[in-house]
């Protein structure tokens, strides 16, 4: 099997982060030959690195002749990373990305690289704001749905939530969600309290669907609702004992985190509008359960598909440069 | 001037918290003949710890005959602490505060000690919450103002908002206010963004008071405005350059911090009602800026004023039982 990647090899697709990166070889008509994850990020390479690194991850996958096109997004166009690529204001039509790739020099003539750029916002255009990997993933779910309008939220550590029109980004917003429930979590006086949640527990779940209503409907106690926490472990005889207490008690932090950013986000929504998630399956499901809470119907695509089909659309722009 | 101390010598205030321990040395009339600060808190003492640390502390104080009443607020009364002085529930008279003392025995027949309980408050009476030490700043204020009514809030790592009624507590809300603000500055991505402000510098006043005004018009936003810092780094040319850029981010943090806090405990008050704050000065200071970017009035009550009219009142309510 292996031999034979560098026979059938088209392209490599990589999506690069602060602290790893994964890469796949592709086949031309998008199968998958193989994958690979690396603990190699813009957090601990400096821009010479990043060659030796990429050749270290796919250089058995590429041919001895010809120049194989490597596309990447996320953090190595950033400018910290390999070579910047500069950020594309938004509004920005979602085929267009690799018109703004940064193409590195490489001493390994095989590869032929290019870094996507990310997108920003100005102030006066809904606020200052910035992405930069996550514009490739709703890339992605344009190339799989032709024309897509909508909301579409990607969770995670900022979690960025964009409006698409027929294909392009209006505006976007970034919620710091996913970071402050981990300092709350890890580095606040509620680390005593919590444990690990499990929403298959029914306790767990409505511990956390009532944290989500209640921020939704008074968003402005969010900060009382956190020590709240700390004082329903000291107090709240309804509480379960043991570690089944520090899984609600996380819970309920998960929905009050949600929460907060549902109550933000969802503003101006309709019900009728479904929201797209692209990320994580455990935390796309954790999003839909507290969208659902709200009223609001969501649909689920894999952070992989939506990242392949987003590389593979600037992939295809090259081809007809 | 020390030797006359044990002569002149009435009784002793402490202020007994997690990581430290302030105490003072008072005569009958209330003068404050010496006082003494130490790194000994709940934290790093064990129950037999105690009373070798407050010895330690104000040993040299005590006259060689007869018990000196020791009257002593904070973390010692926690249930880690010396020993337990169990939160009393409100609503609650601030005379009352020295019937649910504690008194640990101690080896040294000199001390007379005193730990004043808490306040606790129950899931129907307004949302479960604590608070120790700062009940008795607010038994101070009533000492201070028989009788007195009106929103009170004491800012910090855990900022409380109090509502008294003629000298009583009928409720309390704990925000986690300035806890969340340092995990925000120091740990957070915001870190490399943010400086130290400086409210008496015009540019970071403004963006403190905008910050406080925009939170509270739309508290949903608060993580996404948290984003938007870093994003403003990056991109808003309207920003100063060098320290002030840190220092104006910084201010604007704040600002969202305690913005978020003001949204939540303001409401519901009205504008004649004048907010009283007990605390350190300059963080008082912040508080009621904010305060008056919101129309509300504010009156400052320093620290140690509350503390040692709170801790005198129980004393007395001891001469009496």
């Amino acid at each position: 099997m292996e031999t034979s990647i560098p026979q059938r090899l088209a392209w490599v697709a990589v999506d690069w982060g602060s602290s790893n990166l994964r890469a796949w070889a592709l086949a031309d008509g998008g199968e998958v030959l193989a994958e690979v994850e690396a603990a190699r990020g813009m957090l601990d390479l400096a821009p010479a690195d990043y060659e030796p690194a990429l050749l270290a991850a796919i250089g058995d996958w590429l041919p001895v002749e010809g120049r194989t096109p490597v596309l990447v997004c996320g953090m190595a166009g950033a400018r910290q990373g390999w070579r910047e690529a500069p950020y594309r204001p938004v509004p920005r039509a979602l085929d267009a990305l690799a018109q703004g790739a940064a193409r590195p020099d490489t001493e390994d003539a095989r590869l032929d690289v290019h870094l996507l750029p990310g997108l920003c916002q100005g102030g006066e255009a809904g606020g200052f704001d910035v992405m930069r990997g996550e514009e490739t993933q709703l890339a992605g779910l344009a190339a799989l749905e032709p024309g897509v309008s909508g909301p579409v939220c990607l969770p995670g550590t900022h979690a960025k939530w964009a409006t698409l029109q027929a294909g392009r980004v209006e505006r976007f917003h970034t919620f710091m969600t996913g970071e402050l429930y981990r300092l709350l979590a890890e580095r606040s006086v509620l680390a005593h309290s919590l444990g690990e949640d499990d929403l298959a527990d029914s306790a767990c779940r409505e511990a956390f669907t009532t944290a989500v209503t209640e921020v939704v409907a008074a968003p402005e106690a969010f900060t009382r609702q956190l020590f709240g926490l700390r004082a329903m472990d000291l107090l709240d005889e309804a509480l379960p004992s043991g570690e089944a207490r520090g899984a609600v008690l996380a819970a309920r932090l998960s929905g009050l985190a949600i929460g907060l950013e549902l109550a933000g986000a969802c503003r101006g929504l309709d019900d009728a509008q479904r929201v797209r998630l692209i990320g994580g399956e455990a935390l796309c499901r954790r999003y839909a359960l507290a969208l659902s809470a709200l009223g609001h119907e969501s649909e689920i695509i894999a952070n992989q598909r939506a990242v392949l089909a987003g590389l593979g659309l600037a992939r295809a722009a090259l081809d007809h440069d």
